[in-house]
C-alpha cells in the first residue's frame, strides 16, 4: 500500500464491489475493500447449497485469496456503521478508514414488510449461513415426520404438516427453491425413509403478483408455472401471505399448515442511503446520477443493489432500448456498474475527461426452473427447456469466481445430475433446531 | 420393519454403532439406530475440516443414506434422555422406543475438568459444528490482526497476541492441529495479507504428561516432537494449563497471551453409565463383562468409548499380548466391538451358543504429524516419516465410509497437497464470532 496515493474504499465484496476492485488493478491508487464476510458469494447458485447439491466452498471464494495477486488492494473484514462525508471517513465497529473515493456496493436483504419476527420462522436465502440453516430445516422436517410416523402410528395430520413446505415469493429464488425441493423429495430422498414417503411432500409456492417471475415476459412466466406444476409444485399467484408463524402461514385469509416456511419476497436495500442522508427510492436504494455518483458527493458512488440506476441499454445485438430502464437486481448491472465506476475513478485520478454516462449491455435474463429446464430471455430471442438450461449452466459455471473450485463444481454437478442424488446432505444435529427455534 | 421380530436399539452412529448396525444386515431382527446428528462422522479426519483442507460433507455421510439399502434398519434423529431397564424402554425427548437388545455406543467428549465455562473460550474438536467454529476462529484471528496492523500501526502487542495460537492437549488431535496450523500459517495463508506475516504466528502446544502422544512408544513421541518443532511449533510437555480466559491461558503458573485457545485434553464418557446406574471407571466409561454386556443386564451392551473394555489382543502377525489390555479410545476397538456384539445378538436370537469372550485384533496406531510425516506403530514394527504417512493416508481414505465422497477427497487432497493451498477457507462472517463469544 502506498500512503501518498489516493485511497479508494469499496464497501461490499459482492459482484459490484469485487469487479470494481479488480478493474482498479494496476491503477495508481490504494484500494481498501471492506466486507463483513470474508468471502465473495456466487449468489445465483446459493440455492444449490441450500438444497445440498453443492457445498459452501464451491460457490464462495475468500476475498483475500481472490485478490491476493492484486498488490494495490487490502481486504478488511469488518462492518460499516456509518460514513462521515465531511471528514471523508468510513466508520467501522472500532476503527475509521479515510477515503478519497468511496464505492458503496452493500447489496440487499429480503423485505419482511415490517414483520422482522418472521425472519426467524421463515428465513431467506442470503448468506452461506442461511443456506446451511435452510438445508437443516428441510432435512429436519423429513426427520421429524419419519420419527412421528415410526413412533406415533396414528398421527398422520402432524406428518402431513411437517411434509408441507411453503415458499413465499415467486421470483427467481422462489422458483429455484420450489423446483429443487420437488426434486429433492421426488428423487434424492425418495428411498431413504421407512415410514414416510418423501414423494408425498407438499410444495406450495405463493406469489402476490398475478404471475411468477414478474420481471420475465408473460409467456415465459406461464411456461415456468406449467413446468413447476409438472414437478408437483402447487403454485398460488395473486395470493398475499398475511401471517407467518410456527403453524405455517395465512394466505388470502386462509390458514395453511406447514412445517417449513421459506422467504424470498421483496427486497430492501442496505442502510447505505441512510449513512449518507441521500435520496432513496421506496426500497431504500440510493438514486444516483448518470455517472453513478451520489448527488452532492462527486467522490461517492453507489452500485448494484445499493443504487437506483436508470440508464439506456443495448442488447447483445447492439439494439438500443427506446427509453432508459431501471437496472434490475441481478449480477450483470452490478458488474457493469462496478467496472464503470472503477474506470471513472481511474480517469479522474489520471486527469482524463470524465466518461460518458453509464449505459447497460443487457445480455438478458435466465432463470432455472428444474434440473434440466430453464427460461432464457435474450431480448431478441426467447426460449425455454433444455436448450435454455444448457445456456444457464454454461453461464453460471463460467462466472463462478473461485477458479480452483470450478472443476469440482462441474464434477460434483455432473455426478449429481447423472445419479439424481445429492452429495451434501449432512446438517448439524442439535445446533440447527436451536438456531431455527 | 417387522413388529414381531426382536428389536435391537443402537444408540450412536459412530464407528461402534454403525458397524454393529451393518453387521446385523439380513438378521431376523428389527434394528433402530438413534443418533442426535443425522450423519456418521469420520472423526480421524475432522481436523482437516477445521483446517479448511476438506469440506464437511467429505468426511461425513448421512446415516440414512449409508444404511438405505439395509432393509431391517430404521434411523431416528433424536437424543436419548434416559433408559428404563425394567420396562426395556429408551426415553427420547418426546417419545419412547422399546428394545429387546440395547447397544450403547454414545462416545465421549473432551474433559474440561470441571471448568465447563472454558468450553466456549477453548472449543474442542468433536462435531462438524466445532470444526466450522474452529476454522472461523483461526481465520478470524488473522483477519483481526490484519485490520489492527492496517489501521493502528503502533500496536504490535495486540497483533502478536492475536497471532498466538494455544493448543491444550498433546494427544493425536492436538498434534494434528498443531502441525496443520503451522502449515496453514507458513504456506496456505503466507501471502494473503498485506500488513501481517502469517508465518510469524506462534503455535504453542501444551501437554501435562511428560511427553506428547503418551499412548505411543517413547521413541515415536520424541520424533513427533522433533518434527513439530521443525515446523515451528513450540512444544511444552509436563506443563499443566490451570486457567483459560479471553486473554489466553495460565500454564505452570505463568500467563500466556493468546488470541485463540483450542482444547483436546482429557476424555469424559457420555452419560450412558448414569442412565443405567452401572459401575464406571474414572472417565465415566461403563465397566463391561468379557462379552461386552453390562453387568446385570444380559441384553444391554456398551461398546467403543462408552465402555471400559479389558481384553486379550493379537497383532497383525497373530502374536498374542501376555496380559489383557484396556482398549484405547480409537476407531478400531469400537468397530471390532460393534461387530462382536452384533454377532453375539444374532447368535442368541438364532438360538446358537454364545461366542467366546471379545478379543482385539491390534492393528497398531498411526498418528499424523505433518503434511507428509506420520508415525506408525504396528506393534511388531515402528517407523516414521513419509512411509508412515503413505500408510496413514491409505488407511484413512480406505475407511472413509461415505463411498461417494472418497473420490472427491482424494482429488481435493491431491490438489491441496500439490499446491500447498487450502480449498475451503470461507467462514460465516458475523455469525461465528457471536457463537464463539
Amino acid at each position: 500500500m502506498n500512503a501518498t496515493q489516493p485511497r479508494v474504499v469499496i464497501v461490499g465484496g459482492g459482484f459490484g464491489g469485487l469487479f470494481a476492485t479488480r478493474e482498479l488493478a494496476g491503477a495508481p491508487l490504494s484500494v481498501t475493500l471492506i466486507d463483513k464476510r470474508n468471502y465473495h458469494l456466487f449468489r445465483p447458485m446459493l440455492y444449490q447449497v441450500a438444497a445440498g447439491l453443492l457445498s459452501a466452498d464451491q460457490i464462495a471464494g475468500p476475498l483475500r485469496s481472490i485478490l491476493k495477486g492484486q498488490k494495490n488492494v487490502e481486504v478488511l473484514l469488518d462492518e460499516v456503521s456509518g460514513i462521515d462525508t465531511e471528514k471523508r471517513l468510513v466508520h467501522l465497529k472500532e476503527h475509521v478508514v479515510p477515503y478519497d473515493f468511496l464505492v458503496l456496493a452493500t447489496g440487499i436483504q429480503y423485505n419482511y414488510f415490517g414483520h422482522e419476527d418472521w425472519r426467524r420462522t421463515a428465513p431467506g436465502l442470503e448468506s452461506l449461513d442461511d443456506a446451511d440453516l435452510i438445508r437443516g430445516k428441510i432435512l429436519l422436517a423429513f426427520e421429524r415426520a419419519e420419527e412421528i410416523a415410526a413412533l406415533e402410528q396414528a398421527d398422520t395430520e402432524k406428518t402431513r404438516q411437517l411434509l408441507t413446505f411453503v415458499l413465499v415469493g415467486g421470483g427467481t429464488v422462489g422458483v429455484e427453491m420450489a423446483s429443487t425441493l420437488a426434486e429433492m423429495s421426488r428423487m434424492a430422498l425418495a428411498h431413504d425413509f421407512r415410514h414416510i414417503d418423501p414423494r408425498s411432500a407438499g410444495i406450495l409456492l405463493y406469489e402476490a403478483a398475478p404471475r411468477l417471475l414478474p420481471t420475465f415476459p408473460e409467456m415465459l412466466s406461464a411456461k415456468a408455472q406449467h413446468h413447476l406444476e409438472s414437478l408437483g409444485v402447487k403454485v398460488y399467484t395473486g395470493t398475499r401471505v398475511s401471517k407467518v408463524d410456527a403453524a405455517g402461514i395465512v394466505a388470502n385469509g386462509e390458514r395453511v399448515l406447514a412445517g417449513t416456511v421459506l422467504w424470498s419476497a421483496g427486497v430492501l436495500a442496505s442502510p447505505a442511503g441512510r449513512w449518507l442522508g441521500a435520496a432513496m427510492d421506496k426500497s431504500g436504494k440510493i438514486i444516483v446520477n448518470s455517472d453513478l455518483s451520489v448527488p452532492g458527493h462527486a467522490e461517492i458512488f453507489a452500485i448494484g443493489d445499493t443504487a437506483h440506476v436508470v440508464a439506456r441499454a443495448r442488447n447483445l445485438l447492439g439494439m438500443k432500448t427506446k427509453e432508459p430502464m431501471v437496472m434490475p437486481g441481478v449480477a450483470q448491472p452490478a458488474i457493469q456498474e462496478g467496472k464503470y465506476v472503477a474506470g471513472l475513478i481511474r480517469r479522474r485520478v489520471e486527469g482524463q475527461r470524465p466518461p460518458a454516462p453509464f449505459w447497460y449491455l443487457d445480455k438478458g435474463d435466465l432463470a432455472i426452473v428444474g434440473r434440466t429446464y430453464a427460461l432464457a430471455d435474450l431480448r431478441f430471442l426467447r426460449f425455454t427447456g433444455f436448450s435454455a438450461w444448457i445456456i444457464w449452466a454454461a453461464v453460471h459455471i463460467y462466472f463462478l469466481i473461485g477458479f480452483a473450485n470450478r472443476f469440482f463444481v462441474i464434477l460434483q454437478w455432473g455426478i449429481a445430475f447423472l445419479t439424481k442424488r445429492r452429495q451434501v446432505r449432512v446438517f448439524p444435529g442439535e445446533e440447527n433446531p436451536a438456531k431455527a427455534a
